[in-house]
């Protein structure tokens, strides 16, 4: 595959990093795009990221940095132009130090999410993301993307969780910024920069992480509302009780237990009747306060003003997992079924059951076809999923599916909402974001885009088309 | 004081936004720096802010954007150059919104840090955000300053909670993005680089601020420990048994102590004898623990690590405050005792106890003087004082006193710390910053500077001089 040109860069290359062409380097997880590429490299250090970065800089050849290839959004794969140098982190996955007396964990970018969520918990501490493809994200993938998961609400997104990061920069500058601080105001934040965007201001090498104490008592319920209204109010309830101790907060429709039905019809589900909605509450509560008790009361309170009508507690570790798995087999049910199209999409909280409800009404009126809408309801993050009415295939859905799509991502514009809440813009969604961003910010993103990376050789065509 | 230029800028400016010249205007707390100005401006709108950032480009004016004026590094004035236009906020004092059951305000900048947070406790919210200047700090300073204070162990800096900022950049483009999500991601992080930037890559008019929910149970106590690798050890322990619900963990010392007696003799402290350090912790829980029992447990735990030897616990509202009192007075009685030097650091909080150690044998060997060592402990942020000698007066020191900084400094940076902890940089420290700041991370902070304000009017000399 190599050819003059990438030849005379691969001699230009420190020794030993460059990798055999694989599949794997050129691939994305729904398959809609077919990656590129002339070159695949995979460096052990920060000096090494430096040396490549600078002579694909010199050689005009562009590179796309390479995590666990998880995202979904095409951010890790180049499908047109000068074919690419696919730079992997993995090789550089030590976990450098860790550090339990202040919370803290330093990690190279190829560690996985999995790797480092072992490390915290084998001194009693908790690195509180949590995604489904964490045995496979790397951290270095986790932060360019700014990603999300289940624990948001309590503990944030990516950037919150990421106190410094070692970087090389678009011109091969290693920026060393591994602070372990939790105050440090030093100038403009070129950290908070590099995450979330998605490798094409620079490549984070290594990055200094928060971990948090792990709860004395940890609790899970599954309770049943009428409505993403009344799961709202219950939210709310449960955050005032709960001091702010509310680590997740799922919602579950009707249709996501169908979906489960017919795509594990052994998994047992805690009610019968699969009801319309349902929340997944998850608490993590400080010593003396027996957990089951707190949740037993907050149900008591929640049944009181009309919020819940049946619910179960987890009474084991096990009961715990078994709740979380009805939730974490959704995703994996809706391939099963088949969707028609995906939305990652997040709204104001207070804007999100109308939405729902005015969102479904308005698709209804497009076409015939069934709304798998679940997620993470506490930070008014949606997975507003769309698939074929009941026994049809997607085919017939072929040519209104990008006019579904823009009917839901408008109308999540129109409320003030993202049309990109945790899984980042890639190549999926650039043109959305060229069309919708506010063109001051997209001027400056652009502004700081051609400085940084003059020759235009970080991740071309993700974020900004 | 208009000359032809300022009076040729002035006619291009909207109806009605300059006001009188005022010393205000030209002050700042520490009374180190005397501003000037030829104009100063208070506009209404973002739109006008927008067209006096326009007039000031083409006319080349410089602008120094004003909020309250409490900022300790001189941000807020401009001693040299180019007499600017000072752009204050004070006219800009809306609670444009608030959401309570998203946990949402919206605020213009000139809005007081007081007001919001009484405007989120009259819809029985907080915003955790806490300074002792919050009466005149207004919400557009506090987030150019990324500011800190007591609360932000627990609810982070001004950065954490804020969601997004309505802004005008140098070059009068207003960006819109006051958005309400908890998730978005769709580009570069605009809102962080503004926040931090101290008005020197435009003007925060407004933000969407995220409100905490109220503890249902509050607790304060003051505790002796024997050193500050005790009261880490203690923080520690505190965490671990309270679920992350520790509000303020803040350090005082035995030297603290005294100043307050010596500058308020009848300030009743809580311990006759004076302890060597003493913590103050402040926790917030949920329903169903009482406070004073937890407490209590943390304290008997505590006691038999050996780590406490003496504590009060708060039984009422008015001695919560009494103890917070202790805290809060010591800057005042610093002021009365005056100061040599003042620091503003951190460290990460496994170095801090060394740090201090080490640093007061070092400043031993320089000059005879006096170290008051207290703050935000939590944070790892320290504000390192010193103080004459005992019966001495400032003059001695005059010669050395900038020996003495570099020295504390050094050190701090060393150890991976920061000499620029919560009060930014301003013109106080740009030179550290210029001396200290890693190369690569400075390179891109001018290159961003110099694209997004070509004219380098915004703020010009503070953090990049």
């Amino acid at each position: 595959m190599l050819n003059d040109a990438t030849d005379a860069l691969a001699r230009l290359l420190p020794d030993g990093v460059l990798r055999d062409m694989a599949p794997a380097y050129l691939e994305e997880p729904r398959g809609r795009y077919k990656g590129r590429a002339g070159l695949i490299a995979a460096p052990r250090t920060v000096d090494e990221v430096a040396a490549i970065v600078r002579a694909c800089a010199d050689a005009r050849v562009p590179i796309v940095p390479r995590g666990g290839g998880t995202g979904l959004v095409g951010g890790q794969v180049m499908p047109d132009g000068t074919a690419p140098l696919v730079l992997s982190l993995e090789r550089m996955t030590a976990i450098r130090a860790i550090y339990p007396e202040e919370g803290v964990i330093v990690a190279e970018a190829g560690a996985t999410l999995h790797q480092v969520r072992d490390a915290a918990a084998a001194v009693g501490r908790q690195f509180p993301l949590s995604l489904a493809s964490q045995g496979t994200a790397q951290i270095g993938g986790v932060l360019a993307t700014n990603a999300g998961g289940v624990n948001v609400l309590r503990y944030g997104n990516a950037r919150a969780l990421c106190l410094g990061v070692e970087a090389v920069l678009p011109q091969g500058q290693i920026m060393h910024d591994l602070k372990r601080l939790r105050k440090d105001n030093t100038g403009y934040d070129i950290r908070d920069l590099l995450i979330g965007a998605e490798g094409t201001l620079g490549i984070i090498t290594a990055a200094s992480l928060v971990l948090a104490p792990v709860p004395a008592e940890t609790g899970v319920a599954m309770l049943v509302v009428d409505s993403p209204e009344a799961a709202l109010s219950l939210l709310s309830l449960a955050q005032a009780r709960m001091a702010g101790g509310v680590t997740a907060f799922e919602l579950i429709s009707g249709q996501g237990l169908r979906f489960l039905d017919a795509a594990f019809p052994t998994l047992r589900q805690p009610f019968a009747d699969r009801p319309d909605w349902l929340v997944l509450i998850e608490v993590g509560l400080p010593a003396g306060l027996p957990v089951d008790a707190a949740l037993e009361d907050l149900f008591t309170d929640a049944a009181e003003a009309g919020l819940v009508s049946d619910g179960v507690i987890a009474r084991s570790g096990q009961q715990a997992a078994d709740l979380w798995a009805v939730r974490e087999m959704i995703p994996e049910a809706n391939r099963h079924i088949g969707a028609i199209a995906s939305h990652d999409i997040s709204l104001p909280l207070s804007g999100v059951a109308r939405f729902i409800r005015d969102c479904s009404a308005l698709l209804a009126g497009m076409a015939d076809l069934r709304i798998n809408c679940f997620g993470h309801l506490g930070d008014g993050n949606l997975h507003f999923n769309l698939f074929p009415a009941e026994g049809r295939t997607r085919d017939p859905y072929d040519g209104i599916r990008r006019d579904l799509s823009r009917a839901v991502h408008q109308m999540v514009v129109a409320r003030g909402g993202s049309f990109s809440a945790e899984h980042g813009v890639g190549r999926l969604k650039a043109a959305e974001l060229a069309e919708w961003g506010d063109p001051a910010r997209l001027a400056a993103m652009r502004a700081i885009k051609n400085v940084l990376d003059p020759a235009g050789i970080m991740n071309p065509g993700v974020i900004l088309a």
